[in-house]
């Protein structure tokens, strides 16, 4: 029999014991060996959880209980966690964690202590999608081209209803507070955090890269507004906020931003809390993996698959991809500003002659042309809106371009730029 | 190092040679060990197969060379790729095998002929998507409801461009046949058999269910035509060739057929050659994993990934996915008589007073009731077709139904029917 400890029994946590509890038949079979949940740590006792394990409020009953074989790691925060998961490994116990946060900052030093105990982190990426497996396992025969993701299921909601029922930022995000999708302070979700430490977790075993979110470029979807969704309709685009990892001879540039994506590819057609992620090996072409990327059993789903991996004695695979160091091929991360992509702009500008020439002229300057164009009259103002996409160029430019253009008297706002895909 | 013998050096062997040797420097950082192919075994070695490793026309050669760790099988066939597996695994080494119709006949012999020696089948089954890896291991927490697949990339390429472009079925076996999607002969694919021995592959890992083709109902997309197109198409429907396996209850039941499936759903959005399998668990939801179906190269990432999942040590995983045969909750095979669902059926019948009324007569008898209905005038003779949809009925009720309203002298020929799923 397998023992296990869980540290934060919340949503997760409480699933994780019910399903274990409940599908303990199946889950004994496949794994060859019953696994049981004995203890649970939280950090207020007086709250009921409705789980019938004992529970304490001491870390340390878990740690220092040698009958207990793996720590399931659901306490969230960073540097409080990654102690506590250190302290499971050395003490000889397996651990498993849905700790994305933790694992953006410290799944090198992790690997390096983990010293042959398995560590299973499948959880912390799309939740119940077996994402981690795919690209470690997999793929593994392949130089991974592309990681391209949709990763917050918060962010996909309210892309999704701005989309199709023309909804404003601010109406949907309300909603989703209401519903549940996002969290009283919305920011980590839409700000594109949560997807970032997400796709760290991902670059790591598709490249070998030890970045941080520091390191990376980062941002959110405040800023789409009503005009953007038409033009995306209107050259049949959507958008959405996406994880991108993508690597050019030896250089990979990591990215999380709002992106205006064909309507006609795989990833675009995800809709709602949905999550998924597309990988472009160079052998195998594009494999796409679909599913929930949050909630307590979906999630759960996943922490248990690691638990069951555990109990095969299936823990030979490299935590983070690779069992040596790359010798050749060493990839070095791109500065944001490299990019090379196509992008779309949003320019409010006094409604006069010449705009657009003075325009075009600061976009020709940078080397940048027009792909498509579109003007919107505002009726009751004396402004216009221009909305327009370029032919590739480089992010360097396409962001000079837009603080020169800034600087002209007839722009109301700073310009708006969503990439395009 | 690990040295890789190859039997069959098709267009899947040949990559994974290309692969092995290309993609070296990755494999073996990943695996932790240098993976060399050595040795291969063809019919034919008059033929040039453009692969720099010696080769012999007598798989002896693999069998008996105790350098060899790993035989890939890639002859294809059924017994006889059987015996030259088992006698690989007993002369202790590891077996990677494409071959889906060994599989879908031996699978269960050959888990117990393994002894612990690992054999890999990732590509046995929808080529470079690792859907094996993630039902047996991602989703091993859950009990599987259902799994829904588009796995034959020919009938799904065919079915999308009668969909989206009104082509008639035989215009397009022949474009497909130039285009080397389809076979010479084409009812492997057509018919829905390649299907099948996947599905049979997929419905042991999820149920432990040890069912042959011969057990389940397998029906092709010969008979698809205009009008089915039509009615898919004004009641917003897809037409996919779909493997189907399903639990209710004790029982589960396996088919392939084609059907109608709401745009809506994900699943419907798989166009062309790709191939997709939904599976949805009872506490994950549904996830669903999406790619190349076929093809030497994404085959080969499968038949690789098998390789180093062997390097790596990562082989106690139980083959079908039960380490243990499941106490409760044995599953027993439905026949196929029992499937409750919708249906579509076409029927031409004389343009005559009392044909609607007779026909409904007969459905009522069976107490089947009519979803949406069409009816189709041809200008050019006395018959019309009439298309319509049932609410949820028994299979049995509805081929009594279509068995008697055939034998009415109104009706041109024997009605056609597709599922709706």
């Amino acid at each position: 029999m397998i023992k296990v400890g869980i540290i934060g029994v919340g949503t997760v946590g409480t699933s994780v014991v019910e399903i274990l509890q409940k599908n303990r038949d199946i889950i004994t079979a496949r794994a060859g060996k019953e696994i049981k949940p004995v203890f649970g740590v939280v950090k207020n006792l007086a709250k009921n959880r409705g789980v019938d394990i004992p529970l304490s409020d001491n870390v340390d009953d878990i740690l220092n209980d040698e009958s207990i074989d793996i720590v399931v790691e659901l306490m969230g925060g960073v540097d409080e966690a990654f102690e506590v998961v250190k302290k499971a490994l050395s003490k000889g116990k397996a651990v498993v964690t849905a700790n994305k946060a933790m694992l953006a900052y410290h799944r090198y030093e992790l690997q390096h202590s983990a010293n042959r105990q398995p560590i299973g982190f499948e959880a912390s990426v799309a939740g119940g999608i077996p994402i981690i497996k795919a690209l470690r396992e997999g793929l593994s025969a392949n130089h991974i081209e592309s990681i391209k993701g949709i990763m917050n299921g918060t962010c996909n909601y309210m892309l999704t209803k701005m989309m199709n029922d023309g909804v404003e930022f601010d109406e949907i995000l309300k909603e989703a507070q209401e519903l549940g999708y996002a969290e009283a302070d919305p920011s980590f979700d839409i700000g594109g955090y949560d997807a970032a430490h997400k796709l760290l977790i991902l670059a790591s075993i598709a490249y070998g890269i030890d970045a941080k979110p520091e390191d990376i470029l980062i941002e959110g979807i405040e800023n789409i507004n009503k005009e953007d969704i038409f033009f995306a309709n209107e050259f049949d685009y959507n958008i959405k906020l996406l994880t991108i990892a993508k690597k050019s001879g030896n250089s990979v540039e990591l990215r999380v931003h709002p992106a205006l994506i064909s309507k006609k590819e795989m990833i675009a057609k995800v809709d709602g809390v949905m999550n998924a992620v597309s990988v472009v090996g160079d052998r195998v072409g594009e494999t796409m993996y679909y599913g929930p990327g949050a909630g307590g059993d979906a999630t759960a789903s996943a922490v248990i698959a690691d638990i069951i991996d555990i109990a095969r004695d299936v823990n030979n695979s490299p935590m983070l991809g690779f069992k040596k160091i790359l010798e050749n091929d060493i990839l070095r991360l791109k500065n944001s500003d490299e990019i090379f992509t196509k992008y779309y702009v949003r320019i409010e500008v006094e409604d006069k002659i010449g705009v657009l020439s003075q325009i075009s002229t600061i976009l020709g300057e940078e080397s940048i042309s027009i792909g498509s164009f579109l003007q919107k009259q505002s009726k009751s103002s004396k402004y216009a809106t221009l909305l327009f996409s370029t032919h590739e160029c480089c992010e360097k430019n396409i962001q000079n371009a837009i603080k020169n253009i800034s600087k002209c008297k007839f722009v109301k706002n700073y310009p708006s730029m969503i990439r395009i895909e």
